[in-house]
């Protein structure tokens, strides 16, 4: 059974300005190991020496950053097998929608890779590991999402509780727990069956289409319908902006793997993942801070980027975030990293789209 | 009598960088109101219709600001008497003294009002009503110094100590004082005989010549000596280097004010005074936050200077300093404002001299 690797790259968020911005959204900026999460994503699914039977990549993104898609593409040196451009937003539940109805288009016995393409995964060979695990276990009828490794009381993730064993690393899901507050992460972390929720699914796309019809039957028919409507002579896949834009925006999460009894789990993946979300989790992927970077007198523990050349000096501050890109500065403490929008909302009410 | 203005503008403090720098400091920068505070000065001490009796202000700088001053002159539509030129800094008694010998030489009865270029005065009638004042006391036989009324228990500033009465807001000195630590300084403000030492002088050229050589004989005669070896020709004063290097280095403070029976202090002055030392005193100088200036979230008592067009955007900060400037960015607690040499010590060890 072939994979379809579907590479999600149409969204933007805002708590990485002033690097990511709507134009150029955090997935194509260079901002870790001088490559664009992006670009780390797609030869993270490139064809391999380990058995894995991956196809070209289907790209999902939105229609207004095919330049951006098409330019990086090109820079990896691999050719995609369709690029689906979306007219707007819609969740991920629309998008697995589409992902599943294209792929059982072409090979209705495809399997489907969706993955998110803004995160960083430093040990990409124990995650092809992990996916080939998921392999035989998507086949026997299992959506398997990948568990990561929790290595803090993280509160900003939504966990998954391991249920009994499916095969190699995999379980099926007990259940799916949201965004818990301190304590209750504490307890996921010392109790040892719960896994970060990393948003990357593998299954048969005909599973997917049948879970959904059980689920969410109208976001797979909306879904289905905007392919009908949409004209593709080429790689470039605009989808129908009619049909697509009625869809009901849901999660994915909601729509089916908190409803389905297929649901399975790979993993804990011990494969130096992050989302790369907020300013301090990008601070602990950069390197040290050596003599070429910012000047840090009597700081501690600061977040500090600047990638147009200016240079920051950093005097007697701790656990800060600095961050400078192409005319604008953030200064915030770290734990203000949740609330950049504030920012993105003050500078809307100035007019300043120039900027974010 | 006439009074002769002595501007002097040679010094390049670092505790505003990255604005100030050596190559263009402080004096010379648009940091307040829209016009240098060196063009401030200058349109200070300008002839007015309140009687005082200036002549054309003599400039006294360091030679590498040559270019400097002549353009900013230019802009004040003032022509200056001379530009002294130092080919090095020799500290304020070697200033003084090349000043009184430079005017008793032109004319041996004038008064000098010796003045930094790097201060603020807000209300520039005030300081000239003390001037007025000032000159009846200097014409009898004082070198008159200019006290500043306290509105803080300031532990940066050197203080005044006002003795018997000397005529109208003048009074001989009873004491200087050294930079106090706090609770001298709280005793200082409730005292209400003290006042700070602004570092701005008014004295016959003759008796400024006379109190030097009773202290401070061989600055004199070093200064002396060096406008003797100096080729002028024009109104452009190079002082010769051999000879004024060698002049020693101390204060107008230590040389004279401290030891001559001869000093008097006008004030205190309420002219709304700033040395602009450091970046918290230079933001009480800055308009209140406007809609055109940065973003600012949940953020209290901060100093955010941005000169070239760079937005900054501060969350949840309160007491610092952000101060950005041609391709650098400064981010300090303002506690920390008087440390801002450190910076330039670790840019020095880099090699990074365009930044400072």
């Amino acid at each position: 059974m072939t994979i379809y690797p579907v590479v999600m790259c149409g969204g933007s968020g805002t708590r990485l300005w002033p690097v990511s911005t709507a134009r150029t959204p955090k997935q194509f900026v260079n901002l870790v190991s001088g490559e664009s999460l992006f670009r780390q994503t797609i030869r993270r699914i490139a064809p391999g020496d380990d058995g894995l039977d991956l196809a070209a990549p289907i790209i999902i993104s939105n229609a207004r950053y095919l330049d951006l898609v098409e330019s990086q593409m090109a820079e990896t040196g691999v050719a995609p097998q369709a690029i689906l451009l979306e007219p707007c937003a819609r969740n991920t539940a629309a998008v697995a929608a589409i992902a599943a109805e294209f792929v059982s288009r072409m090979d209705p016995d495809g399997l489907v890779l969706l993955l998110p393409a803004d995160h960083f995964i430093g040990r990409p060979d124990a995650f092809r590991k992990a996916v080939a695990d998921a392999v035989e276990v998507a086949r026997n009828g299992r959506i398997v999402t990948f568990g990561i490794s929790p290595d803090r009381p993280e509160t900003g993730f939504g966990y998954i509780k391991a249920g009994e064993p499916l095969g190699p690393s995999t379980h099926a899901v007990a259940a799916f727990r949201e965004k818990p507050d301190r304590a209750t992460a504490m307890a996921y972390l010392s109790d040892g069956t719960y896994s970060w929720n990393a948003g990357i699914f593998l299954f048969p796309a005909s599973l997917m289409q049948a879970e959904l019809s059980a689920h969410a039957p109208d976001v797979l028919e909306g879904a289905a319908a905007a392919l009908d409507a949409t004209a593709s002579s080429d790689k470039i896949v605009r989808i129908d902006e009619e049909s697509f834009s009625s869809i009901r925006s849901i999660s994915i999460d909601y729509a089916v793997m908190e409803r389905t009894q297929r649901a399975a789990v790979v993993g804990p993946l011990s494969c130096a993942w992050s989302d790369v979300g907020t300013w301090p989790t990008l601070g602990e992927l950069q390197d040290g801070d050596g003599t070429s970077g910012p000047v840090l007198i009597d700081t501690k523990n600061c977040t500090i980027h600047a990638d147009d050349g200016t240079l920051v000096a950093a005097l007697g501050i701790e656990d800060m975030v600095i961050a400078v890109h192409d005319g604008a500065v953030l200064v915030m403490p770290k734990s203000r990293s949740q609330d950049v929008s504030l920012i993105i909302d003050a500078l809307k009410a100035r007019g300043r789209s120039d900027l974010f």
